[in-house]
């Protein structure tokens, strides 16, 4: 049995607990977190929450930690610290910062001989799998990623930051005629606006200024203003109602050709569709949970991102089951 | 610079052949053949071709073989054999003898030191990673395999043993209904006929007898009884025409569910669209040579399969560079 300590108990931290479940071996030790452990109902009869000040007295009994927390603050402070005593996995998602944060890990992880894996979910993780499997294999060729239909937590956080809005969820929408060129195989070249739409609703606060509050949002640099944003105004009860889920999902694609004077084309697509984003990402997690074990008990010891592990190691089956069922 | 023997120059050699061109980390040392050397003219100018007896007095120049012979009765002898000596790739594609082919093959490379990877392509290859992963990260879930549209030389060859058939081309078809209800995530139970239909191009003798051809055809075991099996009969000439290609392609698909409750569905699609079934396959062959380089000079030996390399030892790129653009 794998015993997991989850870090940090929000969507994310309860998405993994609900994995464990799926997965007969691997179990649930704990649940650690920064609040008080008694405010905190875990989903799982008589799983016990501990303070996360606490988890070095467990060292010996965890075989590997889920890191939970975001990647603005927690992650880049939590990992490398855990990485020091724990077997760590986490879901590291600012892309352009993962080559410092791996550094950072990587230092903690080869001196305490344990394996950390982070950047695992879908992207970063299975779409970066995607990616890297496409460029090997046609190295003639084109990435392209679209994300959605999903809803993104970073930029529902933007508006919600707006003066006047008291809630708010973001829709990111490939755009379908792009997609479609793409998996026709013409390679095209795609601007960001090209690519996705935006579809934001909005709960303004009584007599807001509803003309002002759609202007700021579909100039917001970065988020926003390189983007087709659609803006509606809706009601809280709206809001709960339509919009509680957080599903997600998108397509990584590969366009690439062959043949002595690249005379084949060939288009490698791979998609996901999912109802529940953290559900899902966590599912994830604990299968690398699972190889960050495995690989650690062979002698391996090190950061790693999910282009490191073999695919072997996050199946709980034996090699060659593998190699009879799915090869 | 990886020094990559062809051994077989058939469609899947000169792929490779195409394949080493786009990877300038790799060069062509020669192919070998058990034809005479003088009938072969390589299309790259300049190209060696030597006696395939002659293979082991080029034990210290090569870095890793390519097998390109049949699953049938080539590669189950010529890679135990030639992985006493060379590193070694195949696309042993008879998926029910795996285990023994693995078995055979891992005899020889663990004795030898080197490191033999077998059933590389896209399926076996390509599609076994994706079920393998999918399988993985989605525990509670059902895998599906749809091959196509695209030519089945398998299938094209058995139409050619009939008696009086010129020439034939099958194709496996996906049925759209099934890869509709497989997509939408409804977790479908699906016969063999209910997946796919095979439809037949076939050049008949003069004078023939076309339905009996036709009867022999849709009844054979294994290959026709079990489908819905369309037969056209066509002239030589239609089919130098309209079916001189081997394109190929298809879906792999996981349908599973996450949640306390099993309540989220989520779809992972992995698909290609290929316009040479053989130039796509060299390719892949190409990456997992690199992988077999890589592998080796790190130490490891015996008989991997694709589930058992990492992504990154398939590239070319540095741990670095992946984790910079890809992850």
């Amino acid at each position: 049995m794998i015993n997991i300590g989850i870090v940090g108990y929000g969507n994310l931290g309860k998405g993994v607990e609900c994995a464990i479940r799926q997965n007969p071996d691997t179990c649930l030790f704990g649940i650690f977190t920064r609040r008080d452990p008694a405010s905190i109902t875990p989903l799982t009869e008589g799983a016990k929450v501990y303070k996360l000040d606490d988890i070095l007295s467990f060292r010996d009994e965890i075989d590997v930690l889920i890191l939970c927390g975001g990647s603005a603050t927690d992650l880049p402070k939590q990992t490398p610290e855990l990485a020091k005593h724990f077997n760590v996995i986490d879901s590291f998602d600012t892309h352009a910062r993962i080559p410092e944060h791996f550094e950072a890990v990587d230092a903690s992880a080869c001196e305490s001989g344990k394996v950390a894996i982070i950047s695992v979910g879908w992207d970063p993780g299975l779409f970066s799998l995607n990616r890297a499997y496409c460029e090997a294999v046609l190295p003639a060729g084109t990435n392209y990623t679209f994300w959605g239909k999903g809803v993104s937590q970073g930029h529902s956080d933007a508006i919600r930051r707006i003066e006047g809005v008291v809630d708010a969820r973001q829709y990111t929408i490939p755009v379908e005629e792009a997609v479609a060129r793409v998996q026709s195989g013409e390679n095209p070249s795609l601007t960001t606006r090209d690519k996705h739409v935006r579809e934001c609703f909005v709960v303004a606060a009584e007599g807001a200024d509803k003309e002002r509050i759609e202007r700021e949002i579909v100039t917001m640099p970065n988020y926003f203003a390189d983007y087709n944003t659609i803006v509606h105004f809706i009601s809280k009860e709206e809001l709960v109602r339509d919009h509680s889920g957080l599903p997600h999902g998108g397509f990584s694609i590969r366009c690439g050709t062959t043949g002595f004077n690249n005379e084949y084309n060939n288009v490698i697509q791979y998609s996901l569709k999912l109802d529940s984003n953290p559900a899902f990402t966590s599912s994830v997690l604990v299968a690398y949970a699972r190889a960050a074990v495995k690989m650690n008990k062979e002698g391996i010891k090190g950061c790693k991102t999910v282009l490191d592990v073999a695919p072997s190691y996050i199946s709980s089956a034996s090699a060659e089951d593998l190699r009879k069922r799915l090869v």
